[in-house]
């Protein structure tokens, strides 16, 4: 099956606003097995939009639009499907019904624009929308697809899920699964190289993404029945740890953050950081954690020397700049300050002093009568480091918690 | 002047990357005042190419393309362009120096699958990218244009900026100058009510976008000469300024802790502050500010209850939860531990508690021996909010500072 997708708004054609559909449904084609060979966005013009959706239909099996099913004049979808097929648009009674509901839910008449988006062609099925007023048109002819969805990102990628995906994956005729294997401490290329036997095969599928928490894995799977789907993910995923082991520190929608703290939950440990160099990065990103107010105490940010000193820590210390013994001495300041059982502390050059990197950082983990803290040091890319270096704290104390 | 831009790559198309090339183009072309009718995403494939090429080059009269022109056998744009014009590349000598040159510089010897990009055909002049080893292609035939620029976005953005921007200006015949403008305090809907009599204006034109620190509005306009361009953008600027007044904190470049640096600087102020419900993001914003360390001393993370009275605050006024004294409290534990004359407290509710909505927040700001300490409430949604709070404890400082 070749697809191609078409998003629809003049919006888009003056960088108001990034398209994230494209991305978001190239991604999900990838994964049902279809291929998708063209994408285009075109404006509010109906000429246009027109040919277009006209040169689409030629030329292509499966066709997604995104856009024009809002309630206005400027919303022209539906017409521009009813004229390529010559046929008449008619105010579905059922349609029209779950929209004044959709209203009255909310307390509010619906408006009489709103009509419009209640209509179909004898070609086109309705796809609820239960996140906003505009149904998705479901339009087959010709042993042909065209599925047009809404474009804000929200109700279409909820449609997409619910209704589109299962139907698309249905006339593929195969169950497609996939599974997100993250990793930190290992360079895209590195990871590429180690996996490099895997990733010639078919099915499953493998490929990498590099983002600031780590490089990600995702193995994807087709097969007709779910358990084989199943089967051939697992597989592939113990190969894959076999070969990159305790780099990998979670998966799917795991976070760092989220991981540490199921660490610490179950050891019943509480935490506390004393960052300069990540300035409260750090603190935010644990924070952000569901529940992480049963394990993380908070966090002191030392912007400056004095401020360092005004907390405690030997002024002759701070005066010799950051160091592993400065990042020591701040993981125990954050430790006692704030009362926790682990203490992290951050420190790092943010310009080359003394023949080492922009972006080198010192990292101590301080821990409650268990022996002498740890303490590690990186280097990278400054304007990365600033935040890269939450990660490597975080990746140092999982590391720690799960030898422990 | 219609334009069409063309993205090429296959990994368009695997939804792996997001094309950020395109809106930036488009909003480029907007302030060039051209207009845009299509977009397209292309793979590596020479017959589908050679397709959307040549259907371009039939319906605009510029053509933007990104990609495909790396040294590898899968970058096919300059073939292509070629093909469309049945003319024959050939090897530059000077665009064949300049890559050798550009590796000789890194110390390495120019890989021979390099050369192909140093071709030419006879209606295409090379664009110098001092940012790679691919230079872009500027085509004029029978009237029309054919931009070929790299696809990674920072070599792509600089050519443009540097080379094609200037060049497409001069075809316009004009001269092309933005300014935008940024407030905070009030909605987009808001703002373009404010400003509707402005919104007509078809030379400068005006258009507002949404961010996380506020709306911004663009003031655009277009002249034969410099000083009328600056004369039209001044006149708008001077209207918008009286309508919005002090919801208006920056301009271009500013942001608002790059502003309230300014204004604590030019006071000799100084800064801490302490945070619960936005868990250190106030401190990495304001530390992220070039400059920061001469004002901004840091800050505290208070994650839990237990904490806020580890840290001195009375642990009845801690019990009762998120409130404008607490809040008060905060501001003056942050400025006396960390000694600074200026401190911030923010406190909130992540939940619906006693009739609050999710996302309350209280912010505080106690100044040295300045009288009382002020406190303000804002609620919104809990996503937004979390990082939102940030900016309201800078804007609030930031018309205190100006007030004084």
């Amino acid at each position: 099956m070749k697809a191609e997708i078409l998003s629809i708004g003049t919006e888009l054609l003056l960088g108001e606003i990034v398209d994230t559909n494209t991305p978001f449904l190239a991604n999900q084609l990838s994964l049902l097995g279809i291929d998708l060979f063209f994408t285009s966005a075109v404006g509010d013009n109906p000429g246009r939009l027109s040919g277009a959706l006209r040169q689409a239909w030629e030329r292509s099996d499966v066709i997604i639009t995104t856009g024009g099913l809002g309630p206005t004049q400027d919303d022209i979808t539906r017409e521009t499907i009813a004229g390529l097929f010559k046929e008449e648009p008619a105010v579905d009674p059922a349609l029209k019904q779950s929209i004044v509901d959709y209203f009255a839910q909310r307390g509010i008449e619906m408006p009489a624009s709103n009509i419009k988006q209640a209509v179909l062609v004898p070609s086109a099925a309705a796809i609820p929308n239960s996140r906003g007023t505009a149904p998705g048109w479901w339009v087959e002819r010709d042993g042909r697809i065209i599925v047009a969805m809404p474009g804000p990102p929200g109700e279409m990628q909820f449609m997409w899920q619910n209704q589109v995906f299962p139907r698309l994956q249905r006339k593929t005729g195969a169950i497609i699964l996939s599974r997100m294997l993250k990793t930190f401490s290992l360079t895209e290329a590195k990871v590429d190289e180690l996996v490099t036997p895997l990733m010639s095969s078919l099915n499953p599928t493998l490929a990498t993404y590099a983002k600031l928490d780590g490089i990600y894995l995702r193995i994807a799977a087709k097969a007709a029945r779910r358990p084989e789907a199943e089967e051939l993910i697992s597989r592939h995923e113990a190969d894959i740890k076999k070969i990159l082991g305790d780099a990998i520190w979670g998966a799917d929608d795991e976070t760092q953050e989220s991981v540490v703290g199921q660490l610490l939950t179950t050891r019943g440990l509480t935490l506390a950081v004393a960052e300069s160099f990540t300035s409260g990065y750090l603190a935010h990103t644990l924070a952000s954690a569901p529940g992480s107010r049963s394990y993380f105490k908070g966090g002191i940010v030392a912007a400056t020397d004095e401020v360092k000193v005004v907390l405690g820590i030997d002024a002759g210390l701070v005066a010799g700049g950051p160091s592993a013994e400065l990042a020591v001495a701040m993981a125990g300041l954050a430790r006692q300050k704030l009362g926790a059982s682990i203490g992290i502390g951050i420190e790092g050059y943010s310009e080359p002093v003394g023949g080492t990197l922009p972006g080198t950082v010192f990292i101590a983990i301080d821990r409650e009568s268990i022996g002498e803290p740890v303490v590690q040091r990186y280097s990278g890319r400054l304007y990365q480091m600033k935040k890269r270096a939450a990660y490597y704290a975080l990746f140092d104390l999982m590391k720690l918690l799960r030898s422990a």
